[in-house]
């Protein structure tokens, strides 16, 4: 006899939570955890919040994201976003809002995964809110809050003319993967050589969170958390600092050669819009640091040029796409 | 010449994002406002944090609630969690996860109200996410920032066997009012009398916001803001504490009296499990201060009785419902 998967129906909201709340550890950053009106948490003078979702059909496929996926790509995102201001990730709030025909194993691997890699990463689930969606309908969403622990914010705004254009992070292997598995590609490919680097990254992104507040501490001017793409978040940071980034293809042919073999003559597109990278984009006066590398510099203008020619803000706009 | 009216489509994110950030306005409380990767929030050591999402076709009808009705109600809903801690609100961000087709003015509506809303309340806007949803679907979400202004949190839990229980804010509004526009009512019905008062607080809902604070000032052993219903959300506070709260049906009397011209028998009904009334639910040691009314006591035991009979924790539950 075969029995139903049970559903969120099955379950009443409190066992719901009685079942998902084990996985999300106390912390001393957060004074009250989940399960009263709101959290409490242990907070310093410059606390950064930021806030992202995904829906299902749009931002992830059942066929190619588990639960699992689907909590660390929304992990990464939000973090990451903390991460580009130059703080550190101390909490998040999750919001789950599903079909009550949703199975109850999605709920509890999503909150399972987060859980684990929150805590994994020092951060905690301090608490969030459940609630039921029309048929079909599941999105989720993760308010995180940050310390800067004393430093100052690294906005968009700061680059200064004179100063270099670094990277953290990979470029384009989200896109190419993405690109990948719409071709067909299983996205169970093991990720042991750079197609499956790039289904990986498309899937269960990870971004440079420490780099962030070492790139504060090591004097960057600007900061951005790549989401939408090089060239349309470059957009921002010249935008914002009424400058311009003049982008290097030499340095940006590593970048390229390595997703050739993966997606052939969209390589380089991959790699100036692809969105979703979660890599962090710096500016820095003087030398970039270890772990970063230098892709252009900043000069007198507007936007972005690539070998002198400006480049359109190509990448992911949310509701144009 | 009938021009169809301008969708999200029809603009791009950053379009759509310089016709809604006017409405947010600087606060003194925010170091780094809507635009950058994340908000900065100047804080104290106490933060409380929590989130509320809202989704057409389960938490709001399009035939009911206009866009700065839907942002009302989830700013109340949210700034009366923060409240029922005993904090004071400072900032809120704000997510719209919207199909394309959705009408650009129902997106520019909901922020400016928000952003009046917010205002004249002392909260700041500080920062959202703006969505992209598959066809048909309209997600709102609010993650709401409080200070404790070197408050201790009032938490469900802190309830004690002598304590009275006492009410701030009506009681069954929002459900007679719910009730109301389900045989038929006009939602437009003008609010100069209990008919009127119901349907404005089922869609429209205000909290005593202020109260929360002052409550916690004023001595309270434990706080909830009614959003579930008075037995389901007095359940929650008993059983966190460890006690039984027991409601007198005399001092809830004048509630029930009140609802009958308008839901007849269904009154009592109302009072005790309406739901979204955002009206506080606290516990004192001695009197309850002016502005509340005592409706009951606190006993050991468990669960809450009225007139002696132990009541089951009826209300709204998101998945069962």
């Amino acid at each position: 006899m075969v029995t139903a998967p049970l559903t969120l129906r099955d379950v009443s909201e409190s066992e719901l939570l009685r079942r998902i709340f084990p996985f999300f550890r106390a912390s001393p950053g957060v004074a009250v955890g989940p399960g009263d009106d709101a959290a409490v948490l242990r907070t310093g003078p410059g606390t950064v919040a930021t806030t992202d979702s995904m829906i299902r059909g749009r931002d992830w496929l059942d066929e190619w994201s588990g639960a699992s996926d689907v909590a660390t790509k929304l992990l990464t995102q939000n973090l990451a976003d903390v991460a580009a201001m130059g703080a550190r990730s101390t909490a998040v709030l999750v919001t789950l809002v599903a079909d009550p025909a949703t199975p109850l194993d999605w709920a509890v691997d999503f909150a399972r995964t987060l859980g684990e890699q929150a805590a994994d990463l020092g951060v905690a689930v301090a608490g969030g809110d459940l609630s039921s969606a029309p048929d079909g309908v599941l999105m989720v969403s993760i308010t995180a809050l940050g310390d800067l622990d004393g430093r100052a914010p690294v906005l968009r705004s700061g680059a200064r003319v004179g100063d270099v254009v670094a990277v953290c992070g990979p470029l384009g292997r989200s896109a190419a993967g993405l690109a990948l598995l719409q071709s067909g590609a299983d996205p169970r490919t093991q990720p042991d050589g750079i197609r499956g680097w790039c289904i990986e990254h498309h899937l269960r992104p990870q971004a440079p969170l420490t780099e962030g507040p070492a790139a504060a501490d090591a004097g960057a001017t600007a900061m951005i958390d790549l989401s939408d793409g090089l060239l349309r978040d470059g957009h921002r940071v010249a935008g914002a600092s009424g400058v311009r980034l003049a982008l290097s293809p030499t340095a940006l042919h590593g970048d390229v050669a390595e997703l050739e073999p993966v997606v052939g003559e969209q390589a380089l597109d991959c790699v100036l819009a692809g969105g979703e990278e979660h890599s962090l984009l710096a500016t820095f006066t003087g030398a970039a640091p270890d772990g970063w590398r230098t892709i252009g510099v900043v000069e007198a203008g507007e936007g972005v040029t690539l070998d002198g020619a400006v480049q359109q803000p190509r990448g992911w706009d949310h509701f144009r796409a």
